[in-house]
């Protein structure tokens, strides 16, 4: 493949990772070492930066700036969830050839892989030269054809070491407040939910019950497990994705208010674990309490995954050297290529594959109760977590005889 | 005074924090160096495990067990809240006198030092020697006759990094999502919702504006600094207390459903950001979004305070000294020695003085608009939290000439 000469322009997208800047500076410290490409360029919100000329000089940050951004959360060059019309387009392509781009790096999930696919598309169409190059990044790591996405495993450790705090707070005061329930992200796919699973060392320890969106929840089922659960421990810790499903396909959601919907047409999520306190509080008559992190379980640096920092910055670095190579218009995945001793390289992808897929958690991570996560989930996502939480001990017990 | 020789129950009450073991711990370690204090027992879930017997032998745990328990989070002995009857008093006194306790340690609020101070008297009155000390812990910081209260700092650090994080996720997708409100604890007191400004840096970072309980919401004055911020910056980030009250006083909540009251009398917290969101979204029509952490923010070890941890650790290993020395019937306190420098002793207090106490936000630490904190509130909270946040960064922002 010919080896195209000119500028770089790269742009995030999407919700906002702890690691996505990690990827960023990939892109750009691997740039530096490429003759091919003169300047490098920032486009600031996402396509928006581009379509509307937003962009900025990267090389002119101080390079101290730079190596300091991969431990900097959120996306530097800020987001945007835009879904281009036919005219803005053909807009885009004009950018690129005032500008003279000739490489366009997109960081984001499934949209932003859409976006990049037409682009490099339309471009080709119109004979101007440039690759189109996707870097996956979203929390939900519902992209097919990667063994994960970067940004997963930061928010995965978060949930994990979060639900399991919140689980030692329960134990502790769930004489009280008896009915612990955390909202977790997630709309289609119930990955990070999943997630909450992984500070887990045996079975009594939260959370007791999981509800993923993958599976509609049975309300009369769920209560009595509740029960059973409250029964056995005194108290119980459940992790509810918000994107949860009843039987009728409809989100469970406490307030049938108006909801929002953005430009790609998602319904804002959320509610899911008010309407299950409400539910549990009003059969088994128990006190309830719901925990919902939102936003902040996405942005943490303080419990980012070393490994998912060091994949972010791989599948940026590895962008750039593949599209120097000559590579066009595909997207960087993550291979896992072996699996005892978690090796992950990278690989390429078709983009317009990736744009048009969403990976579910399989059959095989859920338990047949729909409401936990089995062992082979386990061994697929502890290794993307970095490392064993902080170690936590509980007292032996030793107890006294009675002697009233 | 005269010196107590039998043996010692500790008991941990209310909200867990991410440090109260570190008390625990500083009790045990310090008792095991003196002879007076025979045995070394837990009361299990609070004053509950002295009413009902349940007792457990501390000094046959492990040593490293005891000494990894510092950076356990919540109450390994269990906590509770429990309002004790006149009947329940007497059991109280029947238990230490069958066990022979001549100290007695609760680590806890206000409530606790209610307790604490109830059993001193009654057992004075009974004519039996026991010491109560009261050992103060409350993420609330809601005790008065102490600087502040350990579990306040780590509360405080977790809430001023995870603030900051929601704040760079705003900065980002706040073309999306353009209006963030994350909801903090507290009843009366607005303590943890004022630490959420101690990670800022300049006046545009998050949050832009702040509610404590201690002011009531002008509705018209709020969505008027919505909308001032939201014209500056194209998104905004607001803290709220979930204590906070209306112009009649009432607690601003979603809904309106019963919520439950615990044995003290205590309303369930909860619907806050909820309200301000609908408030927000319906009058100036903007993309609201909430953040509700819960108990997650009071019991996180990665973002523990390392002052806090080790004052809480002091507060417990003095307790048992001044026990020791003859003191009876006082609850350990932080002195602020120096300002400069930060340095922070103990002192005693009258249990009683503490138990009908409430510390609120003084006014000098509130703006005069009652939505944002004061300089003087950062010189007394910075020092608190344990040292400075880790590092982010923000691009320059080269900014390209555009050529169409």
């Amino acid at each position: 493949m010919e080896k195209l000469t000119g500028n770089l322009v790269i742009a995030q997208s999407g919700g906002p990772t702890a690691v996505i800047n990690s990827s960023l500076v990939g892109v750009i410290q691997e740039a530096l070492n490429h003759n091919e490409i003169t300047s490098i360029y920032g486009a600031l919100h996402g396509i928006e930066g581009i379509l509307y000329e937003n962009l900025v000089d990267l090389k002119k940050e101080n390079p101290q700036t730079i190596e300091k951004l991969k431990r900097t959360p959120s996306s530097a060059l800020g987001s945007c969830r835009h879904k281009l019309t036919p005219e803005e387009y053909e807009r885009i392509v004009d950018v690129f050839k005032a500008h003279n781009i000739r490489y366009f790096f997109y960081i984001g999930g499934n949209d932003s892989m859409e976006t990049a696919h037409v682009v490099g598309k339309m471009t080709s169409e119109m004979g101007y030269e440039l690759t189109a190059i996707g870097i996956p990044k979203t929390i939900d790591n519902d992209l097919e054809y990667t063994d994960h996405c970067p940004g997963y495993g930061s928010v995965a450790r978060w949930i994990a070491a979060s639900v399991r705090d919140a689980g030692f707070d329960t134990e502790a005061i769930g004489v009280v407040d008896k009915v612990k329930v955390i909202e977790i992200m997630g709309r289609n796919a119930g990955w990070i939910t999943a997630a909450s699973s992984l500070g887990k060392e045996k079975e009594t320890d939260a959370p007791h019950l999981i509800y993923l969106p993958e599976k509609p929840i049975k309300i009369d089922k769920l209560l009595a497990d509740v029960e059973e659960w409250y029964k056995r421990l005194g108290y119980i810790v459940i992790a509810v994705c918000e994107g949860v499903k009843g039987e009728d396909g409809k989100p469970l959601k406490a307030s049938a208010k108006a909801i929002d919907v953005d430009s790609f047409g998602h319904v804002q999520m959320g509610g899911a674990a008010e309407y299950l306190c409400s539910v549990i509080s009003e059969n088994l008559k128990l006190k309830t309490r719901f925990d919902k992190p939102g936003t902040i379980q996405r942005v943490s640096i303080a419990l980012v995954s070393e490994v998912d920092l060091n994949e972010a910055y791989m599948v940026g670095q590895k962008a750039v050297q593949y599209a120097v190579e000559g590579v066009r218009d595909k997207m960087v995945a993550l291979v896992r290529e072996d699996r005892e001793q978690y090796i992950c390289n990278t690989g390429l992808v078709e983009l317009e594959k990736v744009a048009t897929a969403e990976k579910l958690v399989p059959d095989e991570f859920i338990n047949e109760d729909n409401n936990g996560v089995t062992e082979k989930f386990y061994e697929y996502a502890l290794p993307l977590i970095g490392g064993a939480l902080m170690e936590y001990v509980r007292l032996e017990d030793y107890s006294l005889p009675k002697k009233l």
